[in-house]
């Protein structure tokens, strides 16, 4: 197995910041300031097509669930994406979806192609660092993990949670049902999925097929009035008052 | 016009309630215990079908929204609802209903003529209840003032919301598009709809009908895994929630 390395450390507003490698792997932990000894639940986070593990959207989201609930929160680099080769297939398939998208033509056939395929290359790796991360003392084996992840955080985290056990709760949304629907019937754990209302990349009744094919017990769906990049800001609160419902704020009050 | 007249006060929880009359129409005021002189939000509630002003679920709300946001709330007994007398055409309609349940035909033509037909007669009450209750100095006229109603609360809150310009934000849900959903094209304040994905009495496609025809910029739909009595109890705290981020929480941390 390979060890979780760590190669900096900074802390700003409560937040420690630590990058760290699982072989090949970049990835970032963020967690608590203060109280680093205490055992806390984990939270993976999935970044977005085109996107990477510190983007702003990341950040923010880890900056309500660590501030705000106490959790530790991952995310690492996609294959491809942020301090990560490409490859002459990543190259072929982002020219194609930037020609479709520049000449209007329906970008969804070559980003559910391409997200399955970075997908089955993510998820070994995804392991490897929930292996790694549960070596910590401050994360542990056995406790609650969770799965956040929008757009390719979804293409890859559907089929990671519906193959791995130590998830518990996840929040998904914004994908096409094509090749997701098959594993999200295999998926039972709680889980909160966003769309956009009037995504114009996935059709509506795609996207209520993809929530539809969940076998949660437990399912919510927040569909918000909007365009594809318009999910509102106050989705990113919702998903951290989800988790804090189901692994209990370690601080009491969600941000 | 009919003035609002308190008939009794209560205290407890950090809750004051005071019952009172506009006319013949009988109905409820919470207000936070403390901080009385203050102006602050209002939010109407409407109570669901077979229900009154007063029923747990109303208090439940109530006392999340008033200690919670510091918000005032108001409920009043719809027409054959509560302490208000039942006419021969209510007693009909009811047996109706209940015999539909009972037979396990579709209650849903049932509730849809009857609920129009109160929410007709719910109309005038309402506005004059919020005429009334806009006298009141903790409340005043031109303040912030929400309607938060599902079920029977929707069937009146549609039709109330798209004639009355005083109302800024509104939570609805669990209704039928039949008589609603050209109303709801009027409609073009923030709203955020509850519905239940496994709905017994109203289809799917019903539900999604009746939110799609919302014409608001800003719109939300929640939909959960379950029946009809199933809708989760974490969704009054987010009615709780899309009301404080709309009017500003006169206390800054809602329930």
């Amino acid at each position: 197995m390979n060890p979780l390395l760590f190669t900096s450390e900074t802390s700003s507003n409560g937040l420690r910041e630590r990058d760290f490698t699982v072989g090949e792997v970049p990835g970032v932990l963020w967690s608590p300031a203060s109280g680093a000894a205490e055992r806390a639940p984990l939270i993976l986070m999935g970044h977005g097509g085109g996107n990477y593990k510190k983007h702003p959207a990341m950040a923010g989201r880890a900056q309500r669930l660590v501030t705000g609930c106490g959790f530790h929160v991952a995310v690492i680099d996609a294959p491809g994406h942020g301090d990560r080769p490409r490859t002459a297939y990543d190259e072929q398939e982002i020219d194609l979806m930037q020609e479709a998208m520049a000449s209007g033509k329906p970008v969804g056939p070559i980003v559910v192609r391409y997200n399955d395929h970075l997908a089955e290359l993510a998820l070994p790796e995804w392991q490897a660092t929930l292996d790694a991360l549960q070596e910590l003392p401050e994360i542990g084996a056995g406790g609650p993990v969770g799965w956040f992840g929008i757009n390719m955080g979804t293409a890859i985290g559907v089929p990671f949670v519906a193959a791995e056990p130590r998830i518990t709760a996840a929040v998904f949304g914004q994908h096409w049902p094509d090749t997701l629907a098959e594993k999200a019937k295999r998926i039972t754990i709680p889980i909160q999925f966003a769309m956009q209302w009037d995504d114009e990349h996935i059709p509506r009744e795609a996207g209520l097929a993809l929530f539809d094919a969940f076998a949660s017990q437990e399912k919510t769906l927040h569909a918000n009035a909007g365009r594809h990049k318009e999910l509102p800001r106050f989705e990113a609160d919702s998903a951290v008052r989800f988790f804090a419902r189901h692994f209990g704020p370690a601080v009491a009050r969600p941000a």
